[in-house]
């Protein structure tokens, strides 16, 4: 029933062609680190989760033929890959959790021979994808207890299977709630630029059976306001140790008008979303994106004239004061934030 | 220098089609009721100040050839048109008060001749646009004093020379700050869904030479929060005795942003737009408009399942706590806005 978004196949990284959605649900083969790099960059692979493993067999893709003769060659290639891969997207933590996790298994197999420690990073890059798998189910069945029957719950972006391996981390809130028995309405935001929430969050919900609405991003607050959202749940790109939170642009504004409406604004994200080196939002980088997103991308015709200035930043931060909790693997975080962050979650 | 939105040429309303910009300027020739109401149905005319002479000429066109032979026939021709008009779109009050200084001409002129009442017909349909454009005007100068130079204003969808006849209200207020020798920084919405913003508010900030940079809707928060908008002004489409503005999508989301981040928020509107007969906001039909609008216009392949349910209300309510001034053409209206507006501004 959910799609595996990244798979490991006859030697080859499968993915989901996310930009193909909702039209098409096409695989595509990635058969090396520039496939696989060239895919998160055009975003036919995105989502936090999904890019830490997506990011480690990245890597792995990179030095899976090297002819390096002992351990000291193929960390040069490997920590030059990594450095690559890195520089595909700024603000996911995941990201970065996925090539740490790699260089973390190389520096353990460091006396194994060069073929095994080639065996220890695929058997590594394949362990996040099991483990992301148990992860967005522990994540569903914790938040779900935060969803009643009945609630009219609003998301923006998407953070379900196709931004993890198949489950997500907000929709698989909503997917629990759902197996608990539980019926809810789901408001998604189209998500401008990049319409990940009317491409591929509407997609996901409707295939899986759940009453799903789609709006455009400025009309959230009007729902609000006419009192038919009970709850946010949206996912998270990068988490401060203070609980401040980079997701999807377009987040913080919902979390503002959360706050405004006195509705709860809950982010579902791993543990590997959490960046515990920095101390608030104010340190997450915010990758700004090209302008054609914006103006060309999706249109049939010029929308905006030729020439015009953009401001087009991927993400945004929502200061831990917006957030009412947060749920992951490990249990529902509550504030005081930094303490019950420092306290739970381990780097 | 501006475009004329709407002019009498020949017996014929000539208007700008706003559906085809930012990609080619093409004036349309508008013959009858049908063809005017059908551009404003379409929203090839929009803006409330534009659609109060639009409606005006609406029903003009209607009898301008009609064989009435006296004025009892001609008014019975003119209620149904009005009517017809009236039911073209439901929240500009300016349409609704287009056509009842239509109907007022009409009883004024009742002595007439059937000719002679066609005449006052069109002689008042024309002075709609003349006192548009100095309406226009005198909002811009009053507007112009609350913007200093250096400011950084937002504004959403567009109320500018193309949502009235030739100079605009919010916009008119950054005209005029221009011709003060002002030099402003404005970012638009592109107000989604039918883009007026990015379309129309670009292309004619860029036209008059104004430093303009587009954003998607749910950028605005994160502007606001970096401290890089000084101020808000948007035009009305419909204003309560007591201050409630209704307007285009988003604006209610931009306006709580606004309280929440302590930047000013304007409201632009001619007197016209004035509601006195309703206390409140609550009482502002909004119009739900197509879901094609959302999933498929401007697009070039499918961006939503097929099928997916769409909510696509055109305006929201702006409740009168979140204003902080009303820029009319008979001054600037501050709170108490239920006192202030009863005391300056007449049905």
């Amino acid at each position: 029933m959910f799609v595996e978004t990244i798979a490991w196949k006859q030697g080859k990284v499968k993915i989901v062609d996310q930009n193909a959605l909702p039209g098409r649900l096409v695989f595509l083969a990635m058969r090396n680190t520039k496939d696989l790099c060239g895919a998160i960059r055009t975003m036919k692979i995105r989502g936090a989760p999904a890019l830490g493993a997506a990011a480690a067999f990245a890597a792995y893709l990179g030095i899976k033929n090297s002819k390096a003769k002992d351990y000291k060659e193929l960390e040069k290639e490997l920590k030059r890959l990594i450095k690559l891969v890195g520089s595909s997207r700024p603000t996911a933590r995941n990201l970065f959790w996925g090539l740490e996790k790699i260089e973390a298994a190389l520096q353990r197999n460091r006396d194994c021979s060069v073929p095994g420690i080639k065996q220890a990073l695929l058997k590594e890059a394949l362990s996040l994808l099991e483990q992301d798998k148990f992860v967005s189910r522990k994540i569903g069945s914790f938040g779900q207890a935060l969803i009643n029957n009945g609630d009219r719950v609003l998301t923006v972006c998407n953070a379900g299977g196709l931004a993890t391996i198949d489950y997500g981390t907000a929709l698989g809130v909503m997917y629990a709630a759902k197996e608990k028995g539980k019926k809810i309405k789901v408001f998604v935001c189209e998500t401008r630029p990049m319409l990940q929430g009317a491409r591929l969050t509407t997609w996901e919900l409707k295939r899986h059976g759940i009453d799903v609405t789609l709006i455009c991003d400025n009309m959230a607050a009007t729902l609000m306001r006419q009192g038919k959202i009970d709850k946010v749940v949206v996912g998270a790109d990068r988490i401060a140790a203070n609980g401040d939170t980079a997701n999807k642009i377009g987040t913080y504004s919902v979390a503002v008008l959360s706050k405004y409406h006195k509705v709860p604004f809950y982010v579902a994200a791993p543990s590997s979303t959490f960046d515990l080196r920095i101390s608030s939002g104010k340190e997450i980088p915010i990758e700004e994106r090209p302008k054609e997103e914006v103006v060309s991308l999706f249109f049939e015709k010029p929308i905006a004239p030729e020439g015009i200035r953009v401001f087009n930043p991927a993400f945004d931060v929502t200061p831990q004061k917006l957030i009412t909790a947060i749920i992951t693997e490990k249990g529902i975080l509550k504030p005081p934030f930094s303490k019950n962050i420092a306290k739970r979650i381990k780097d």
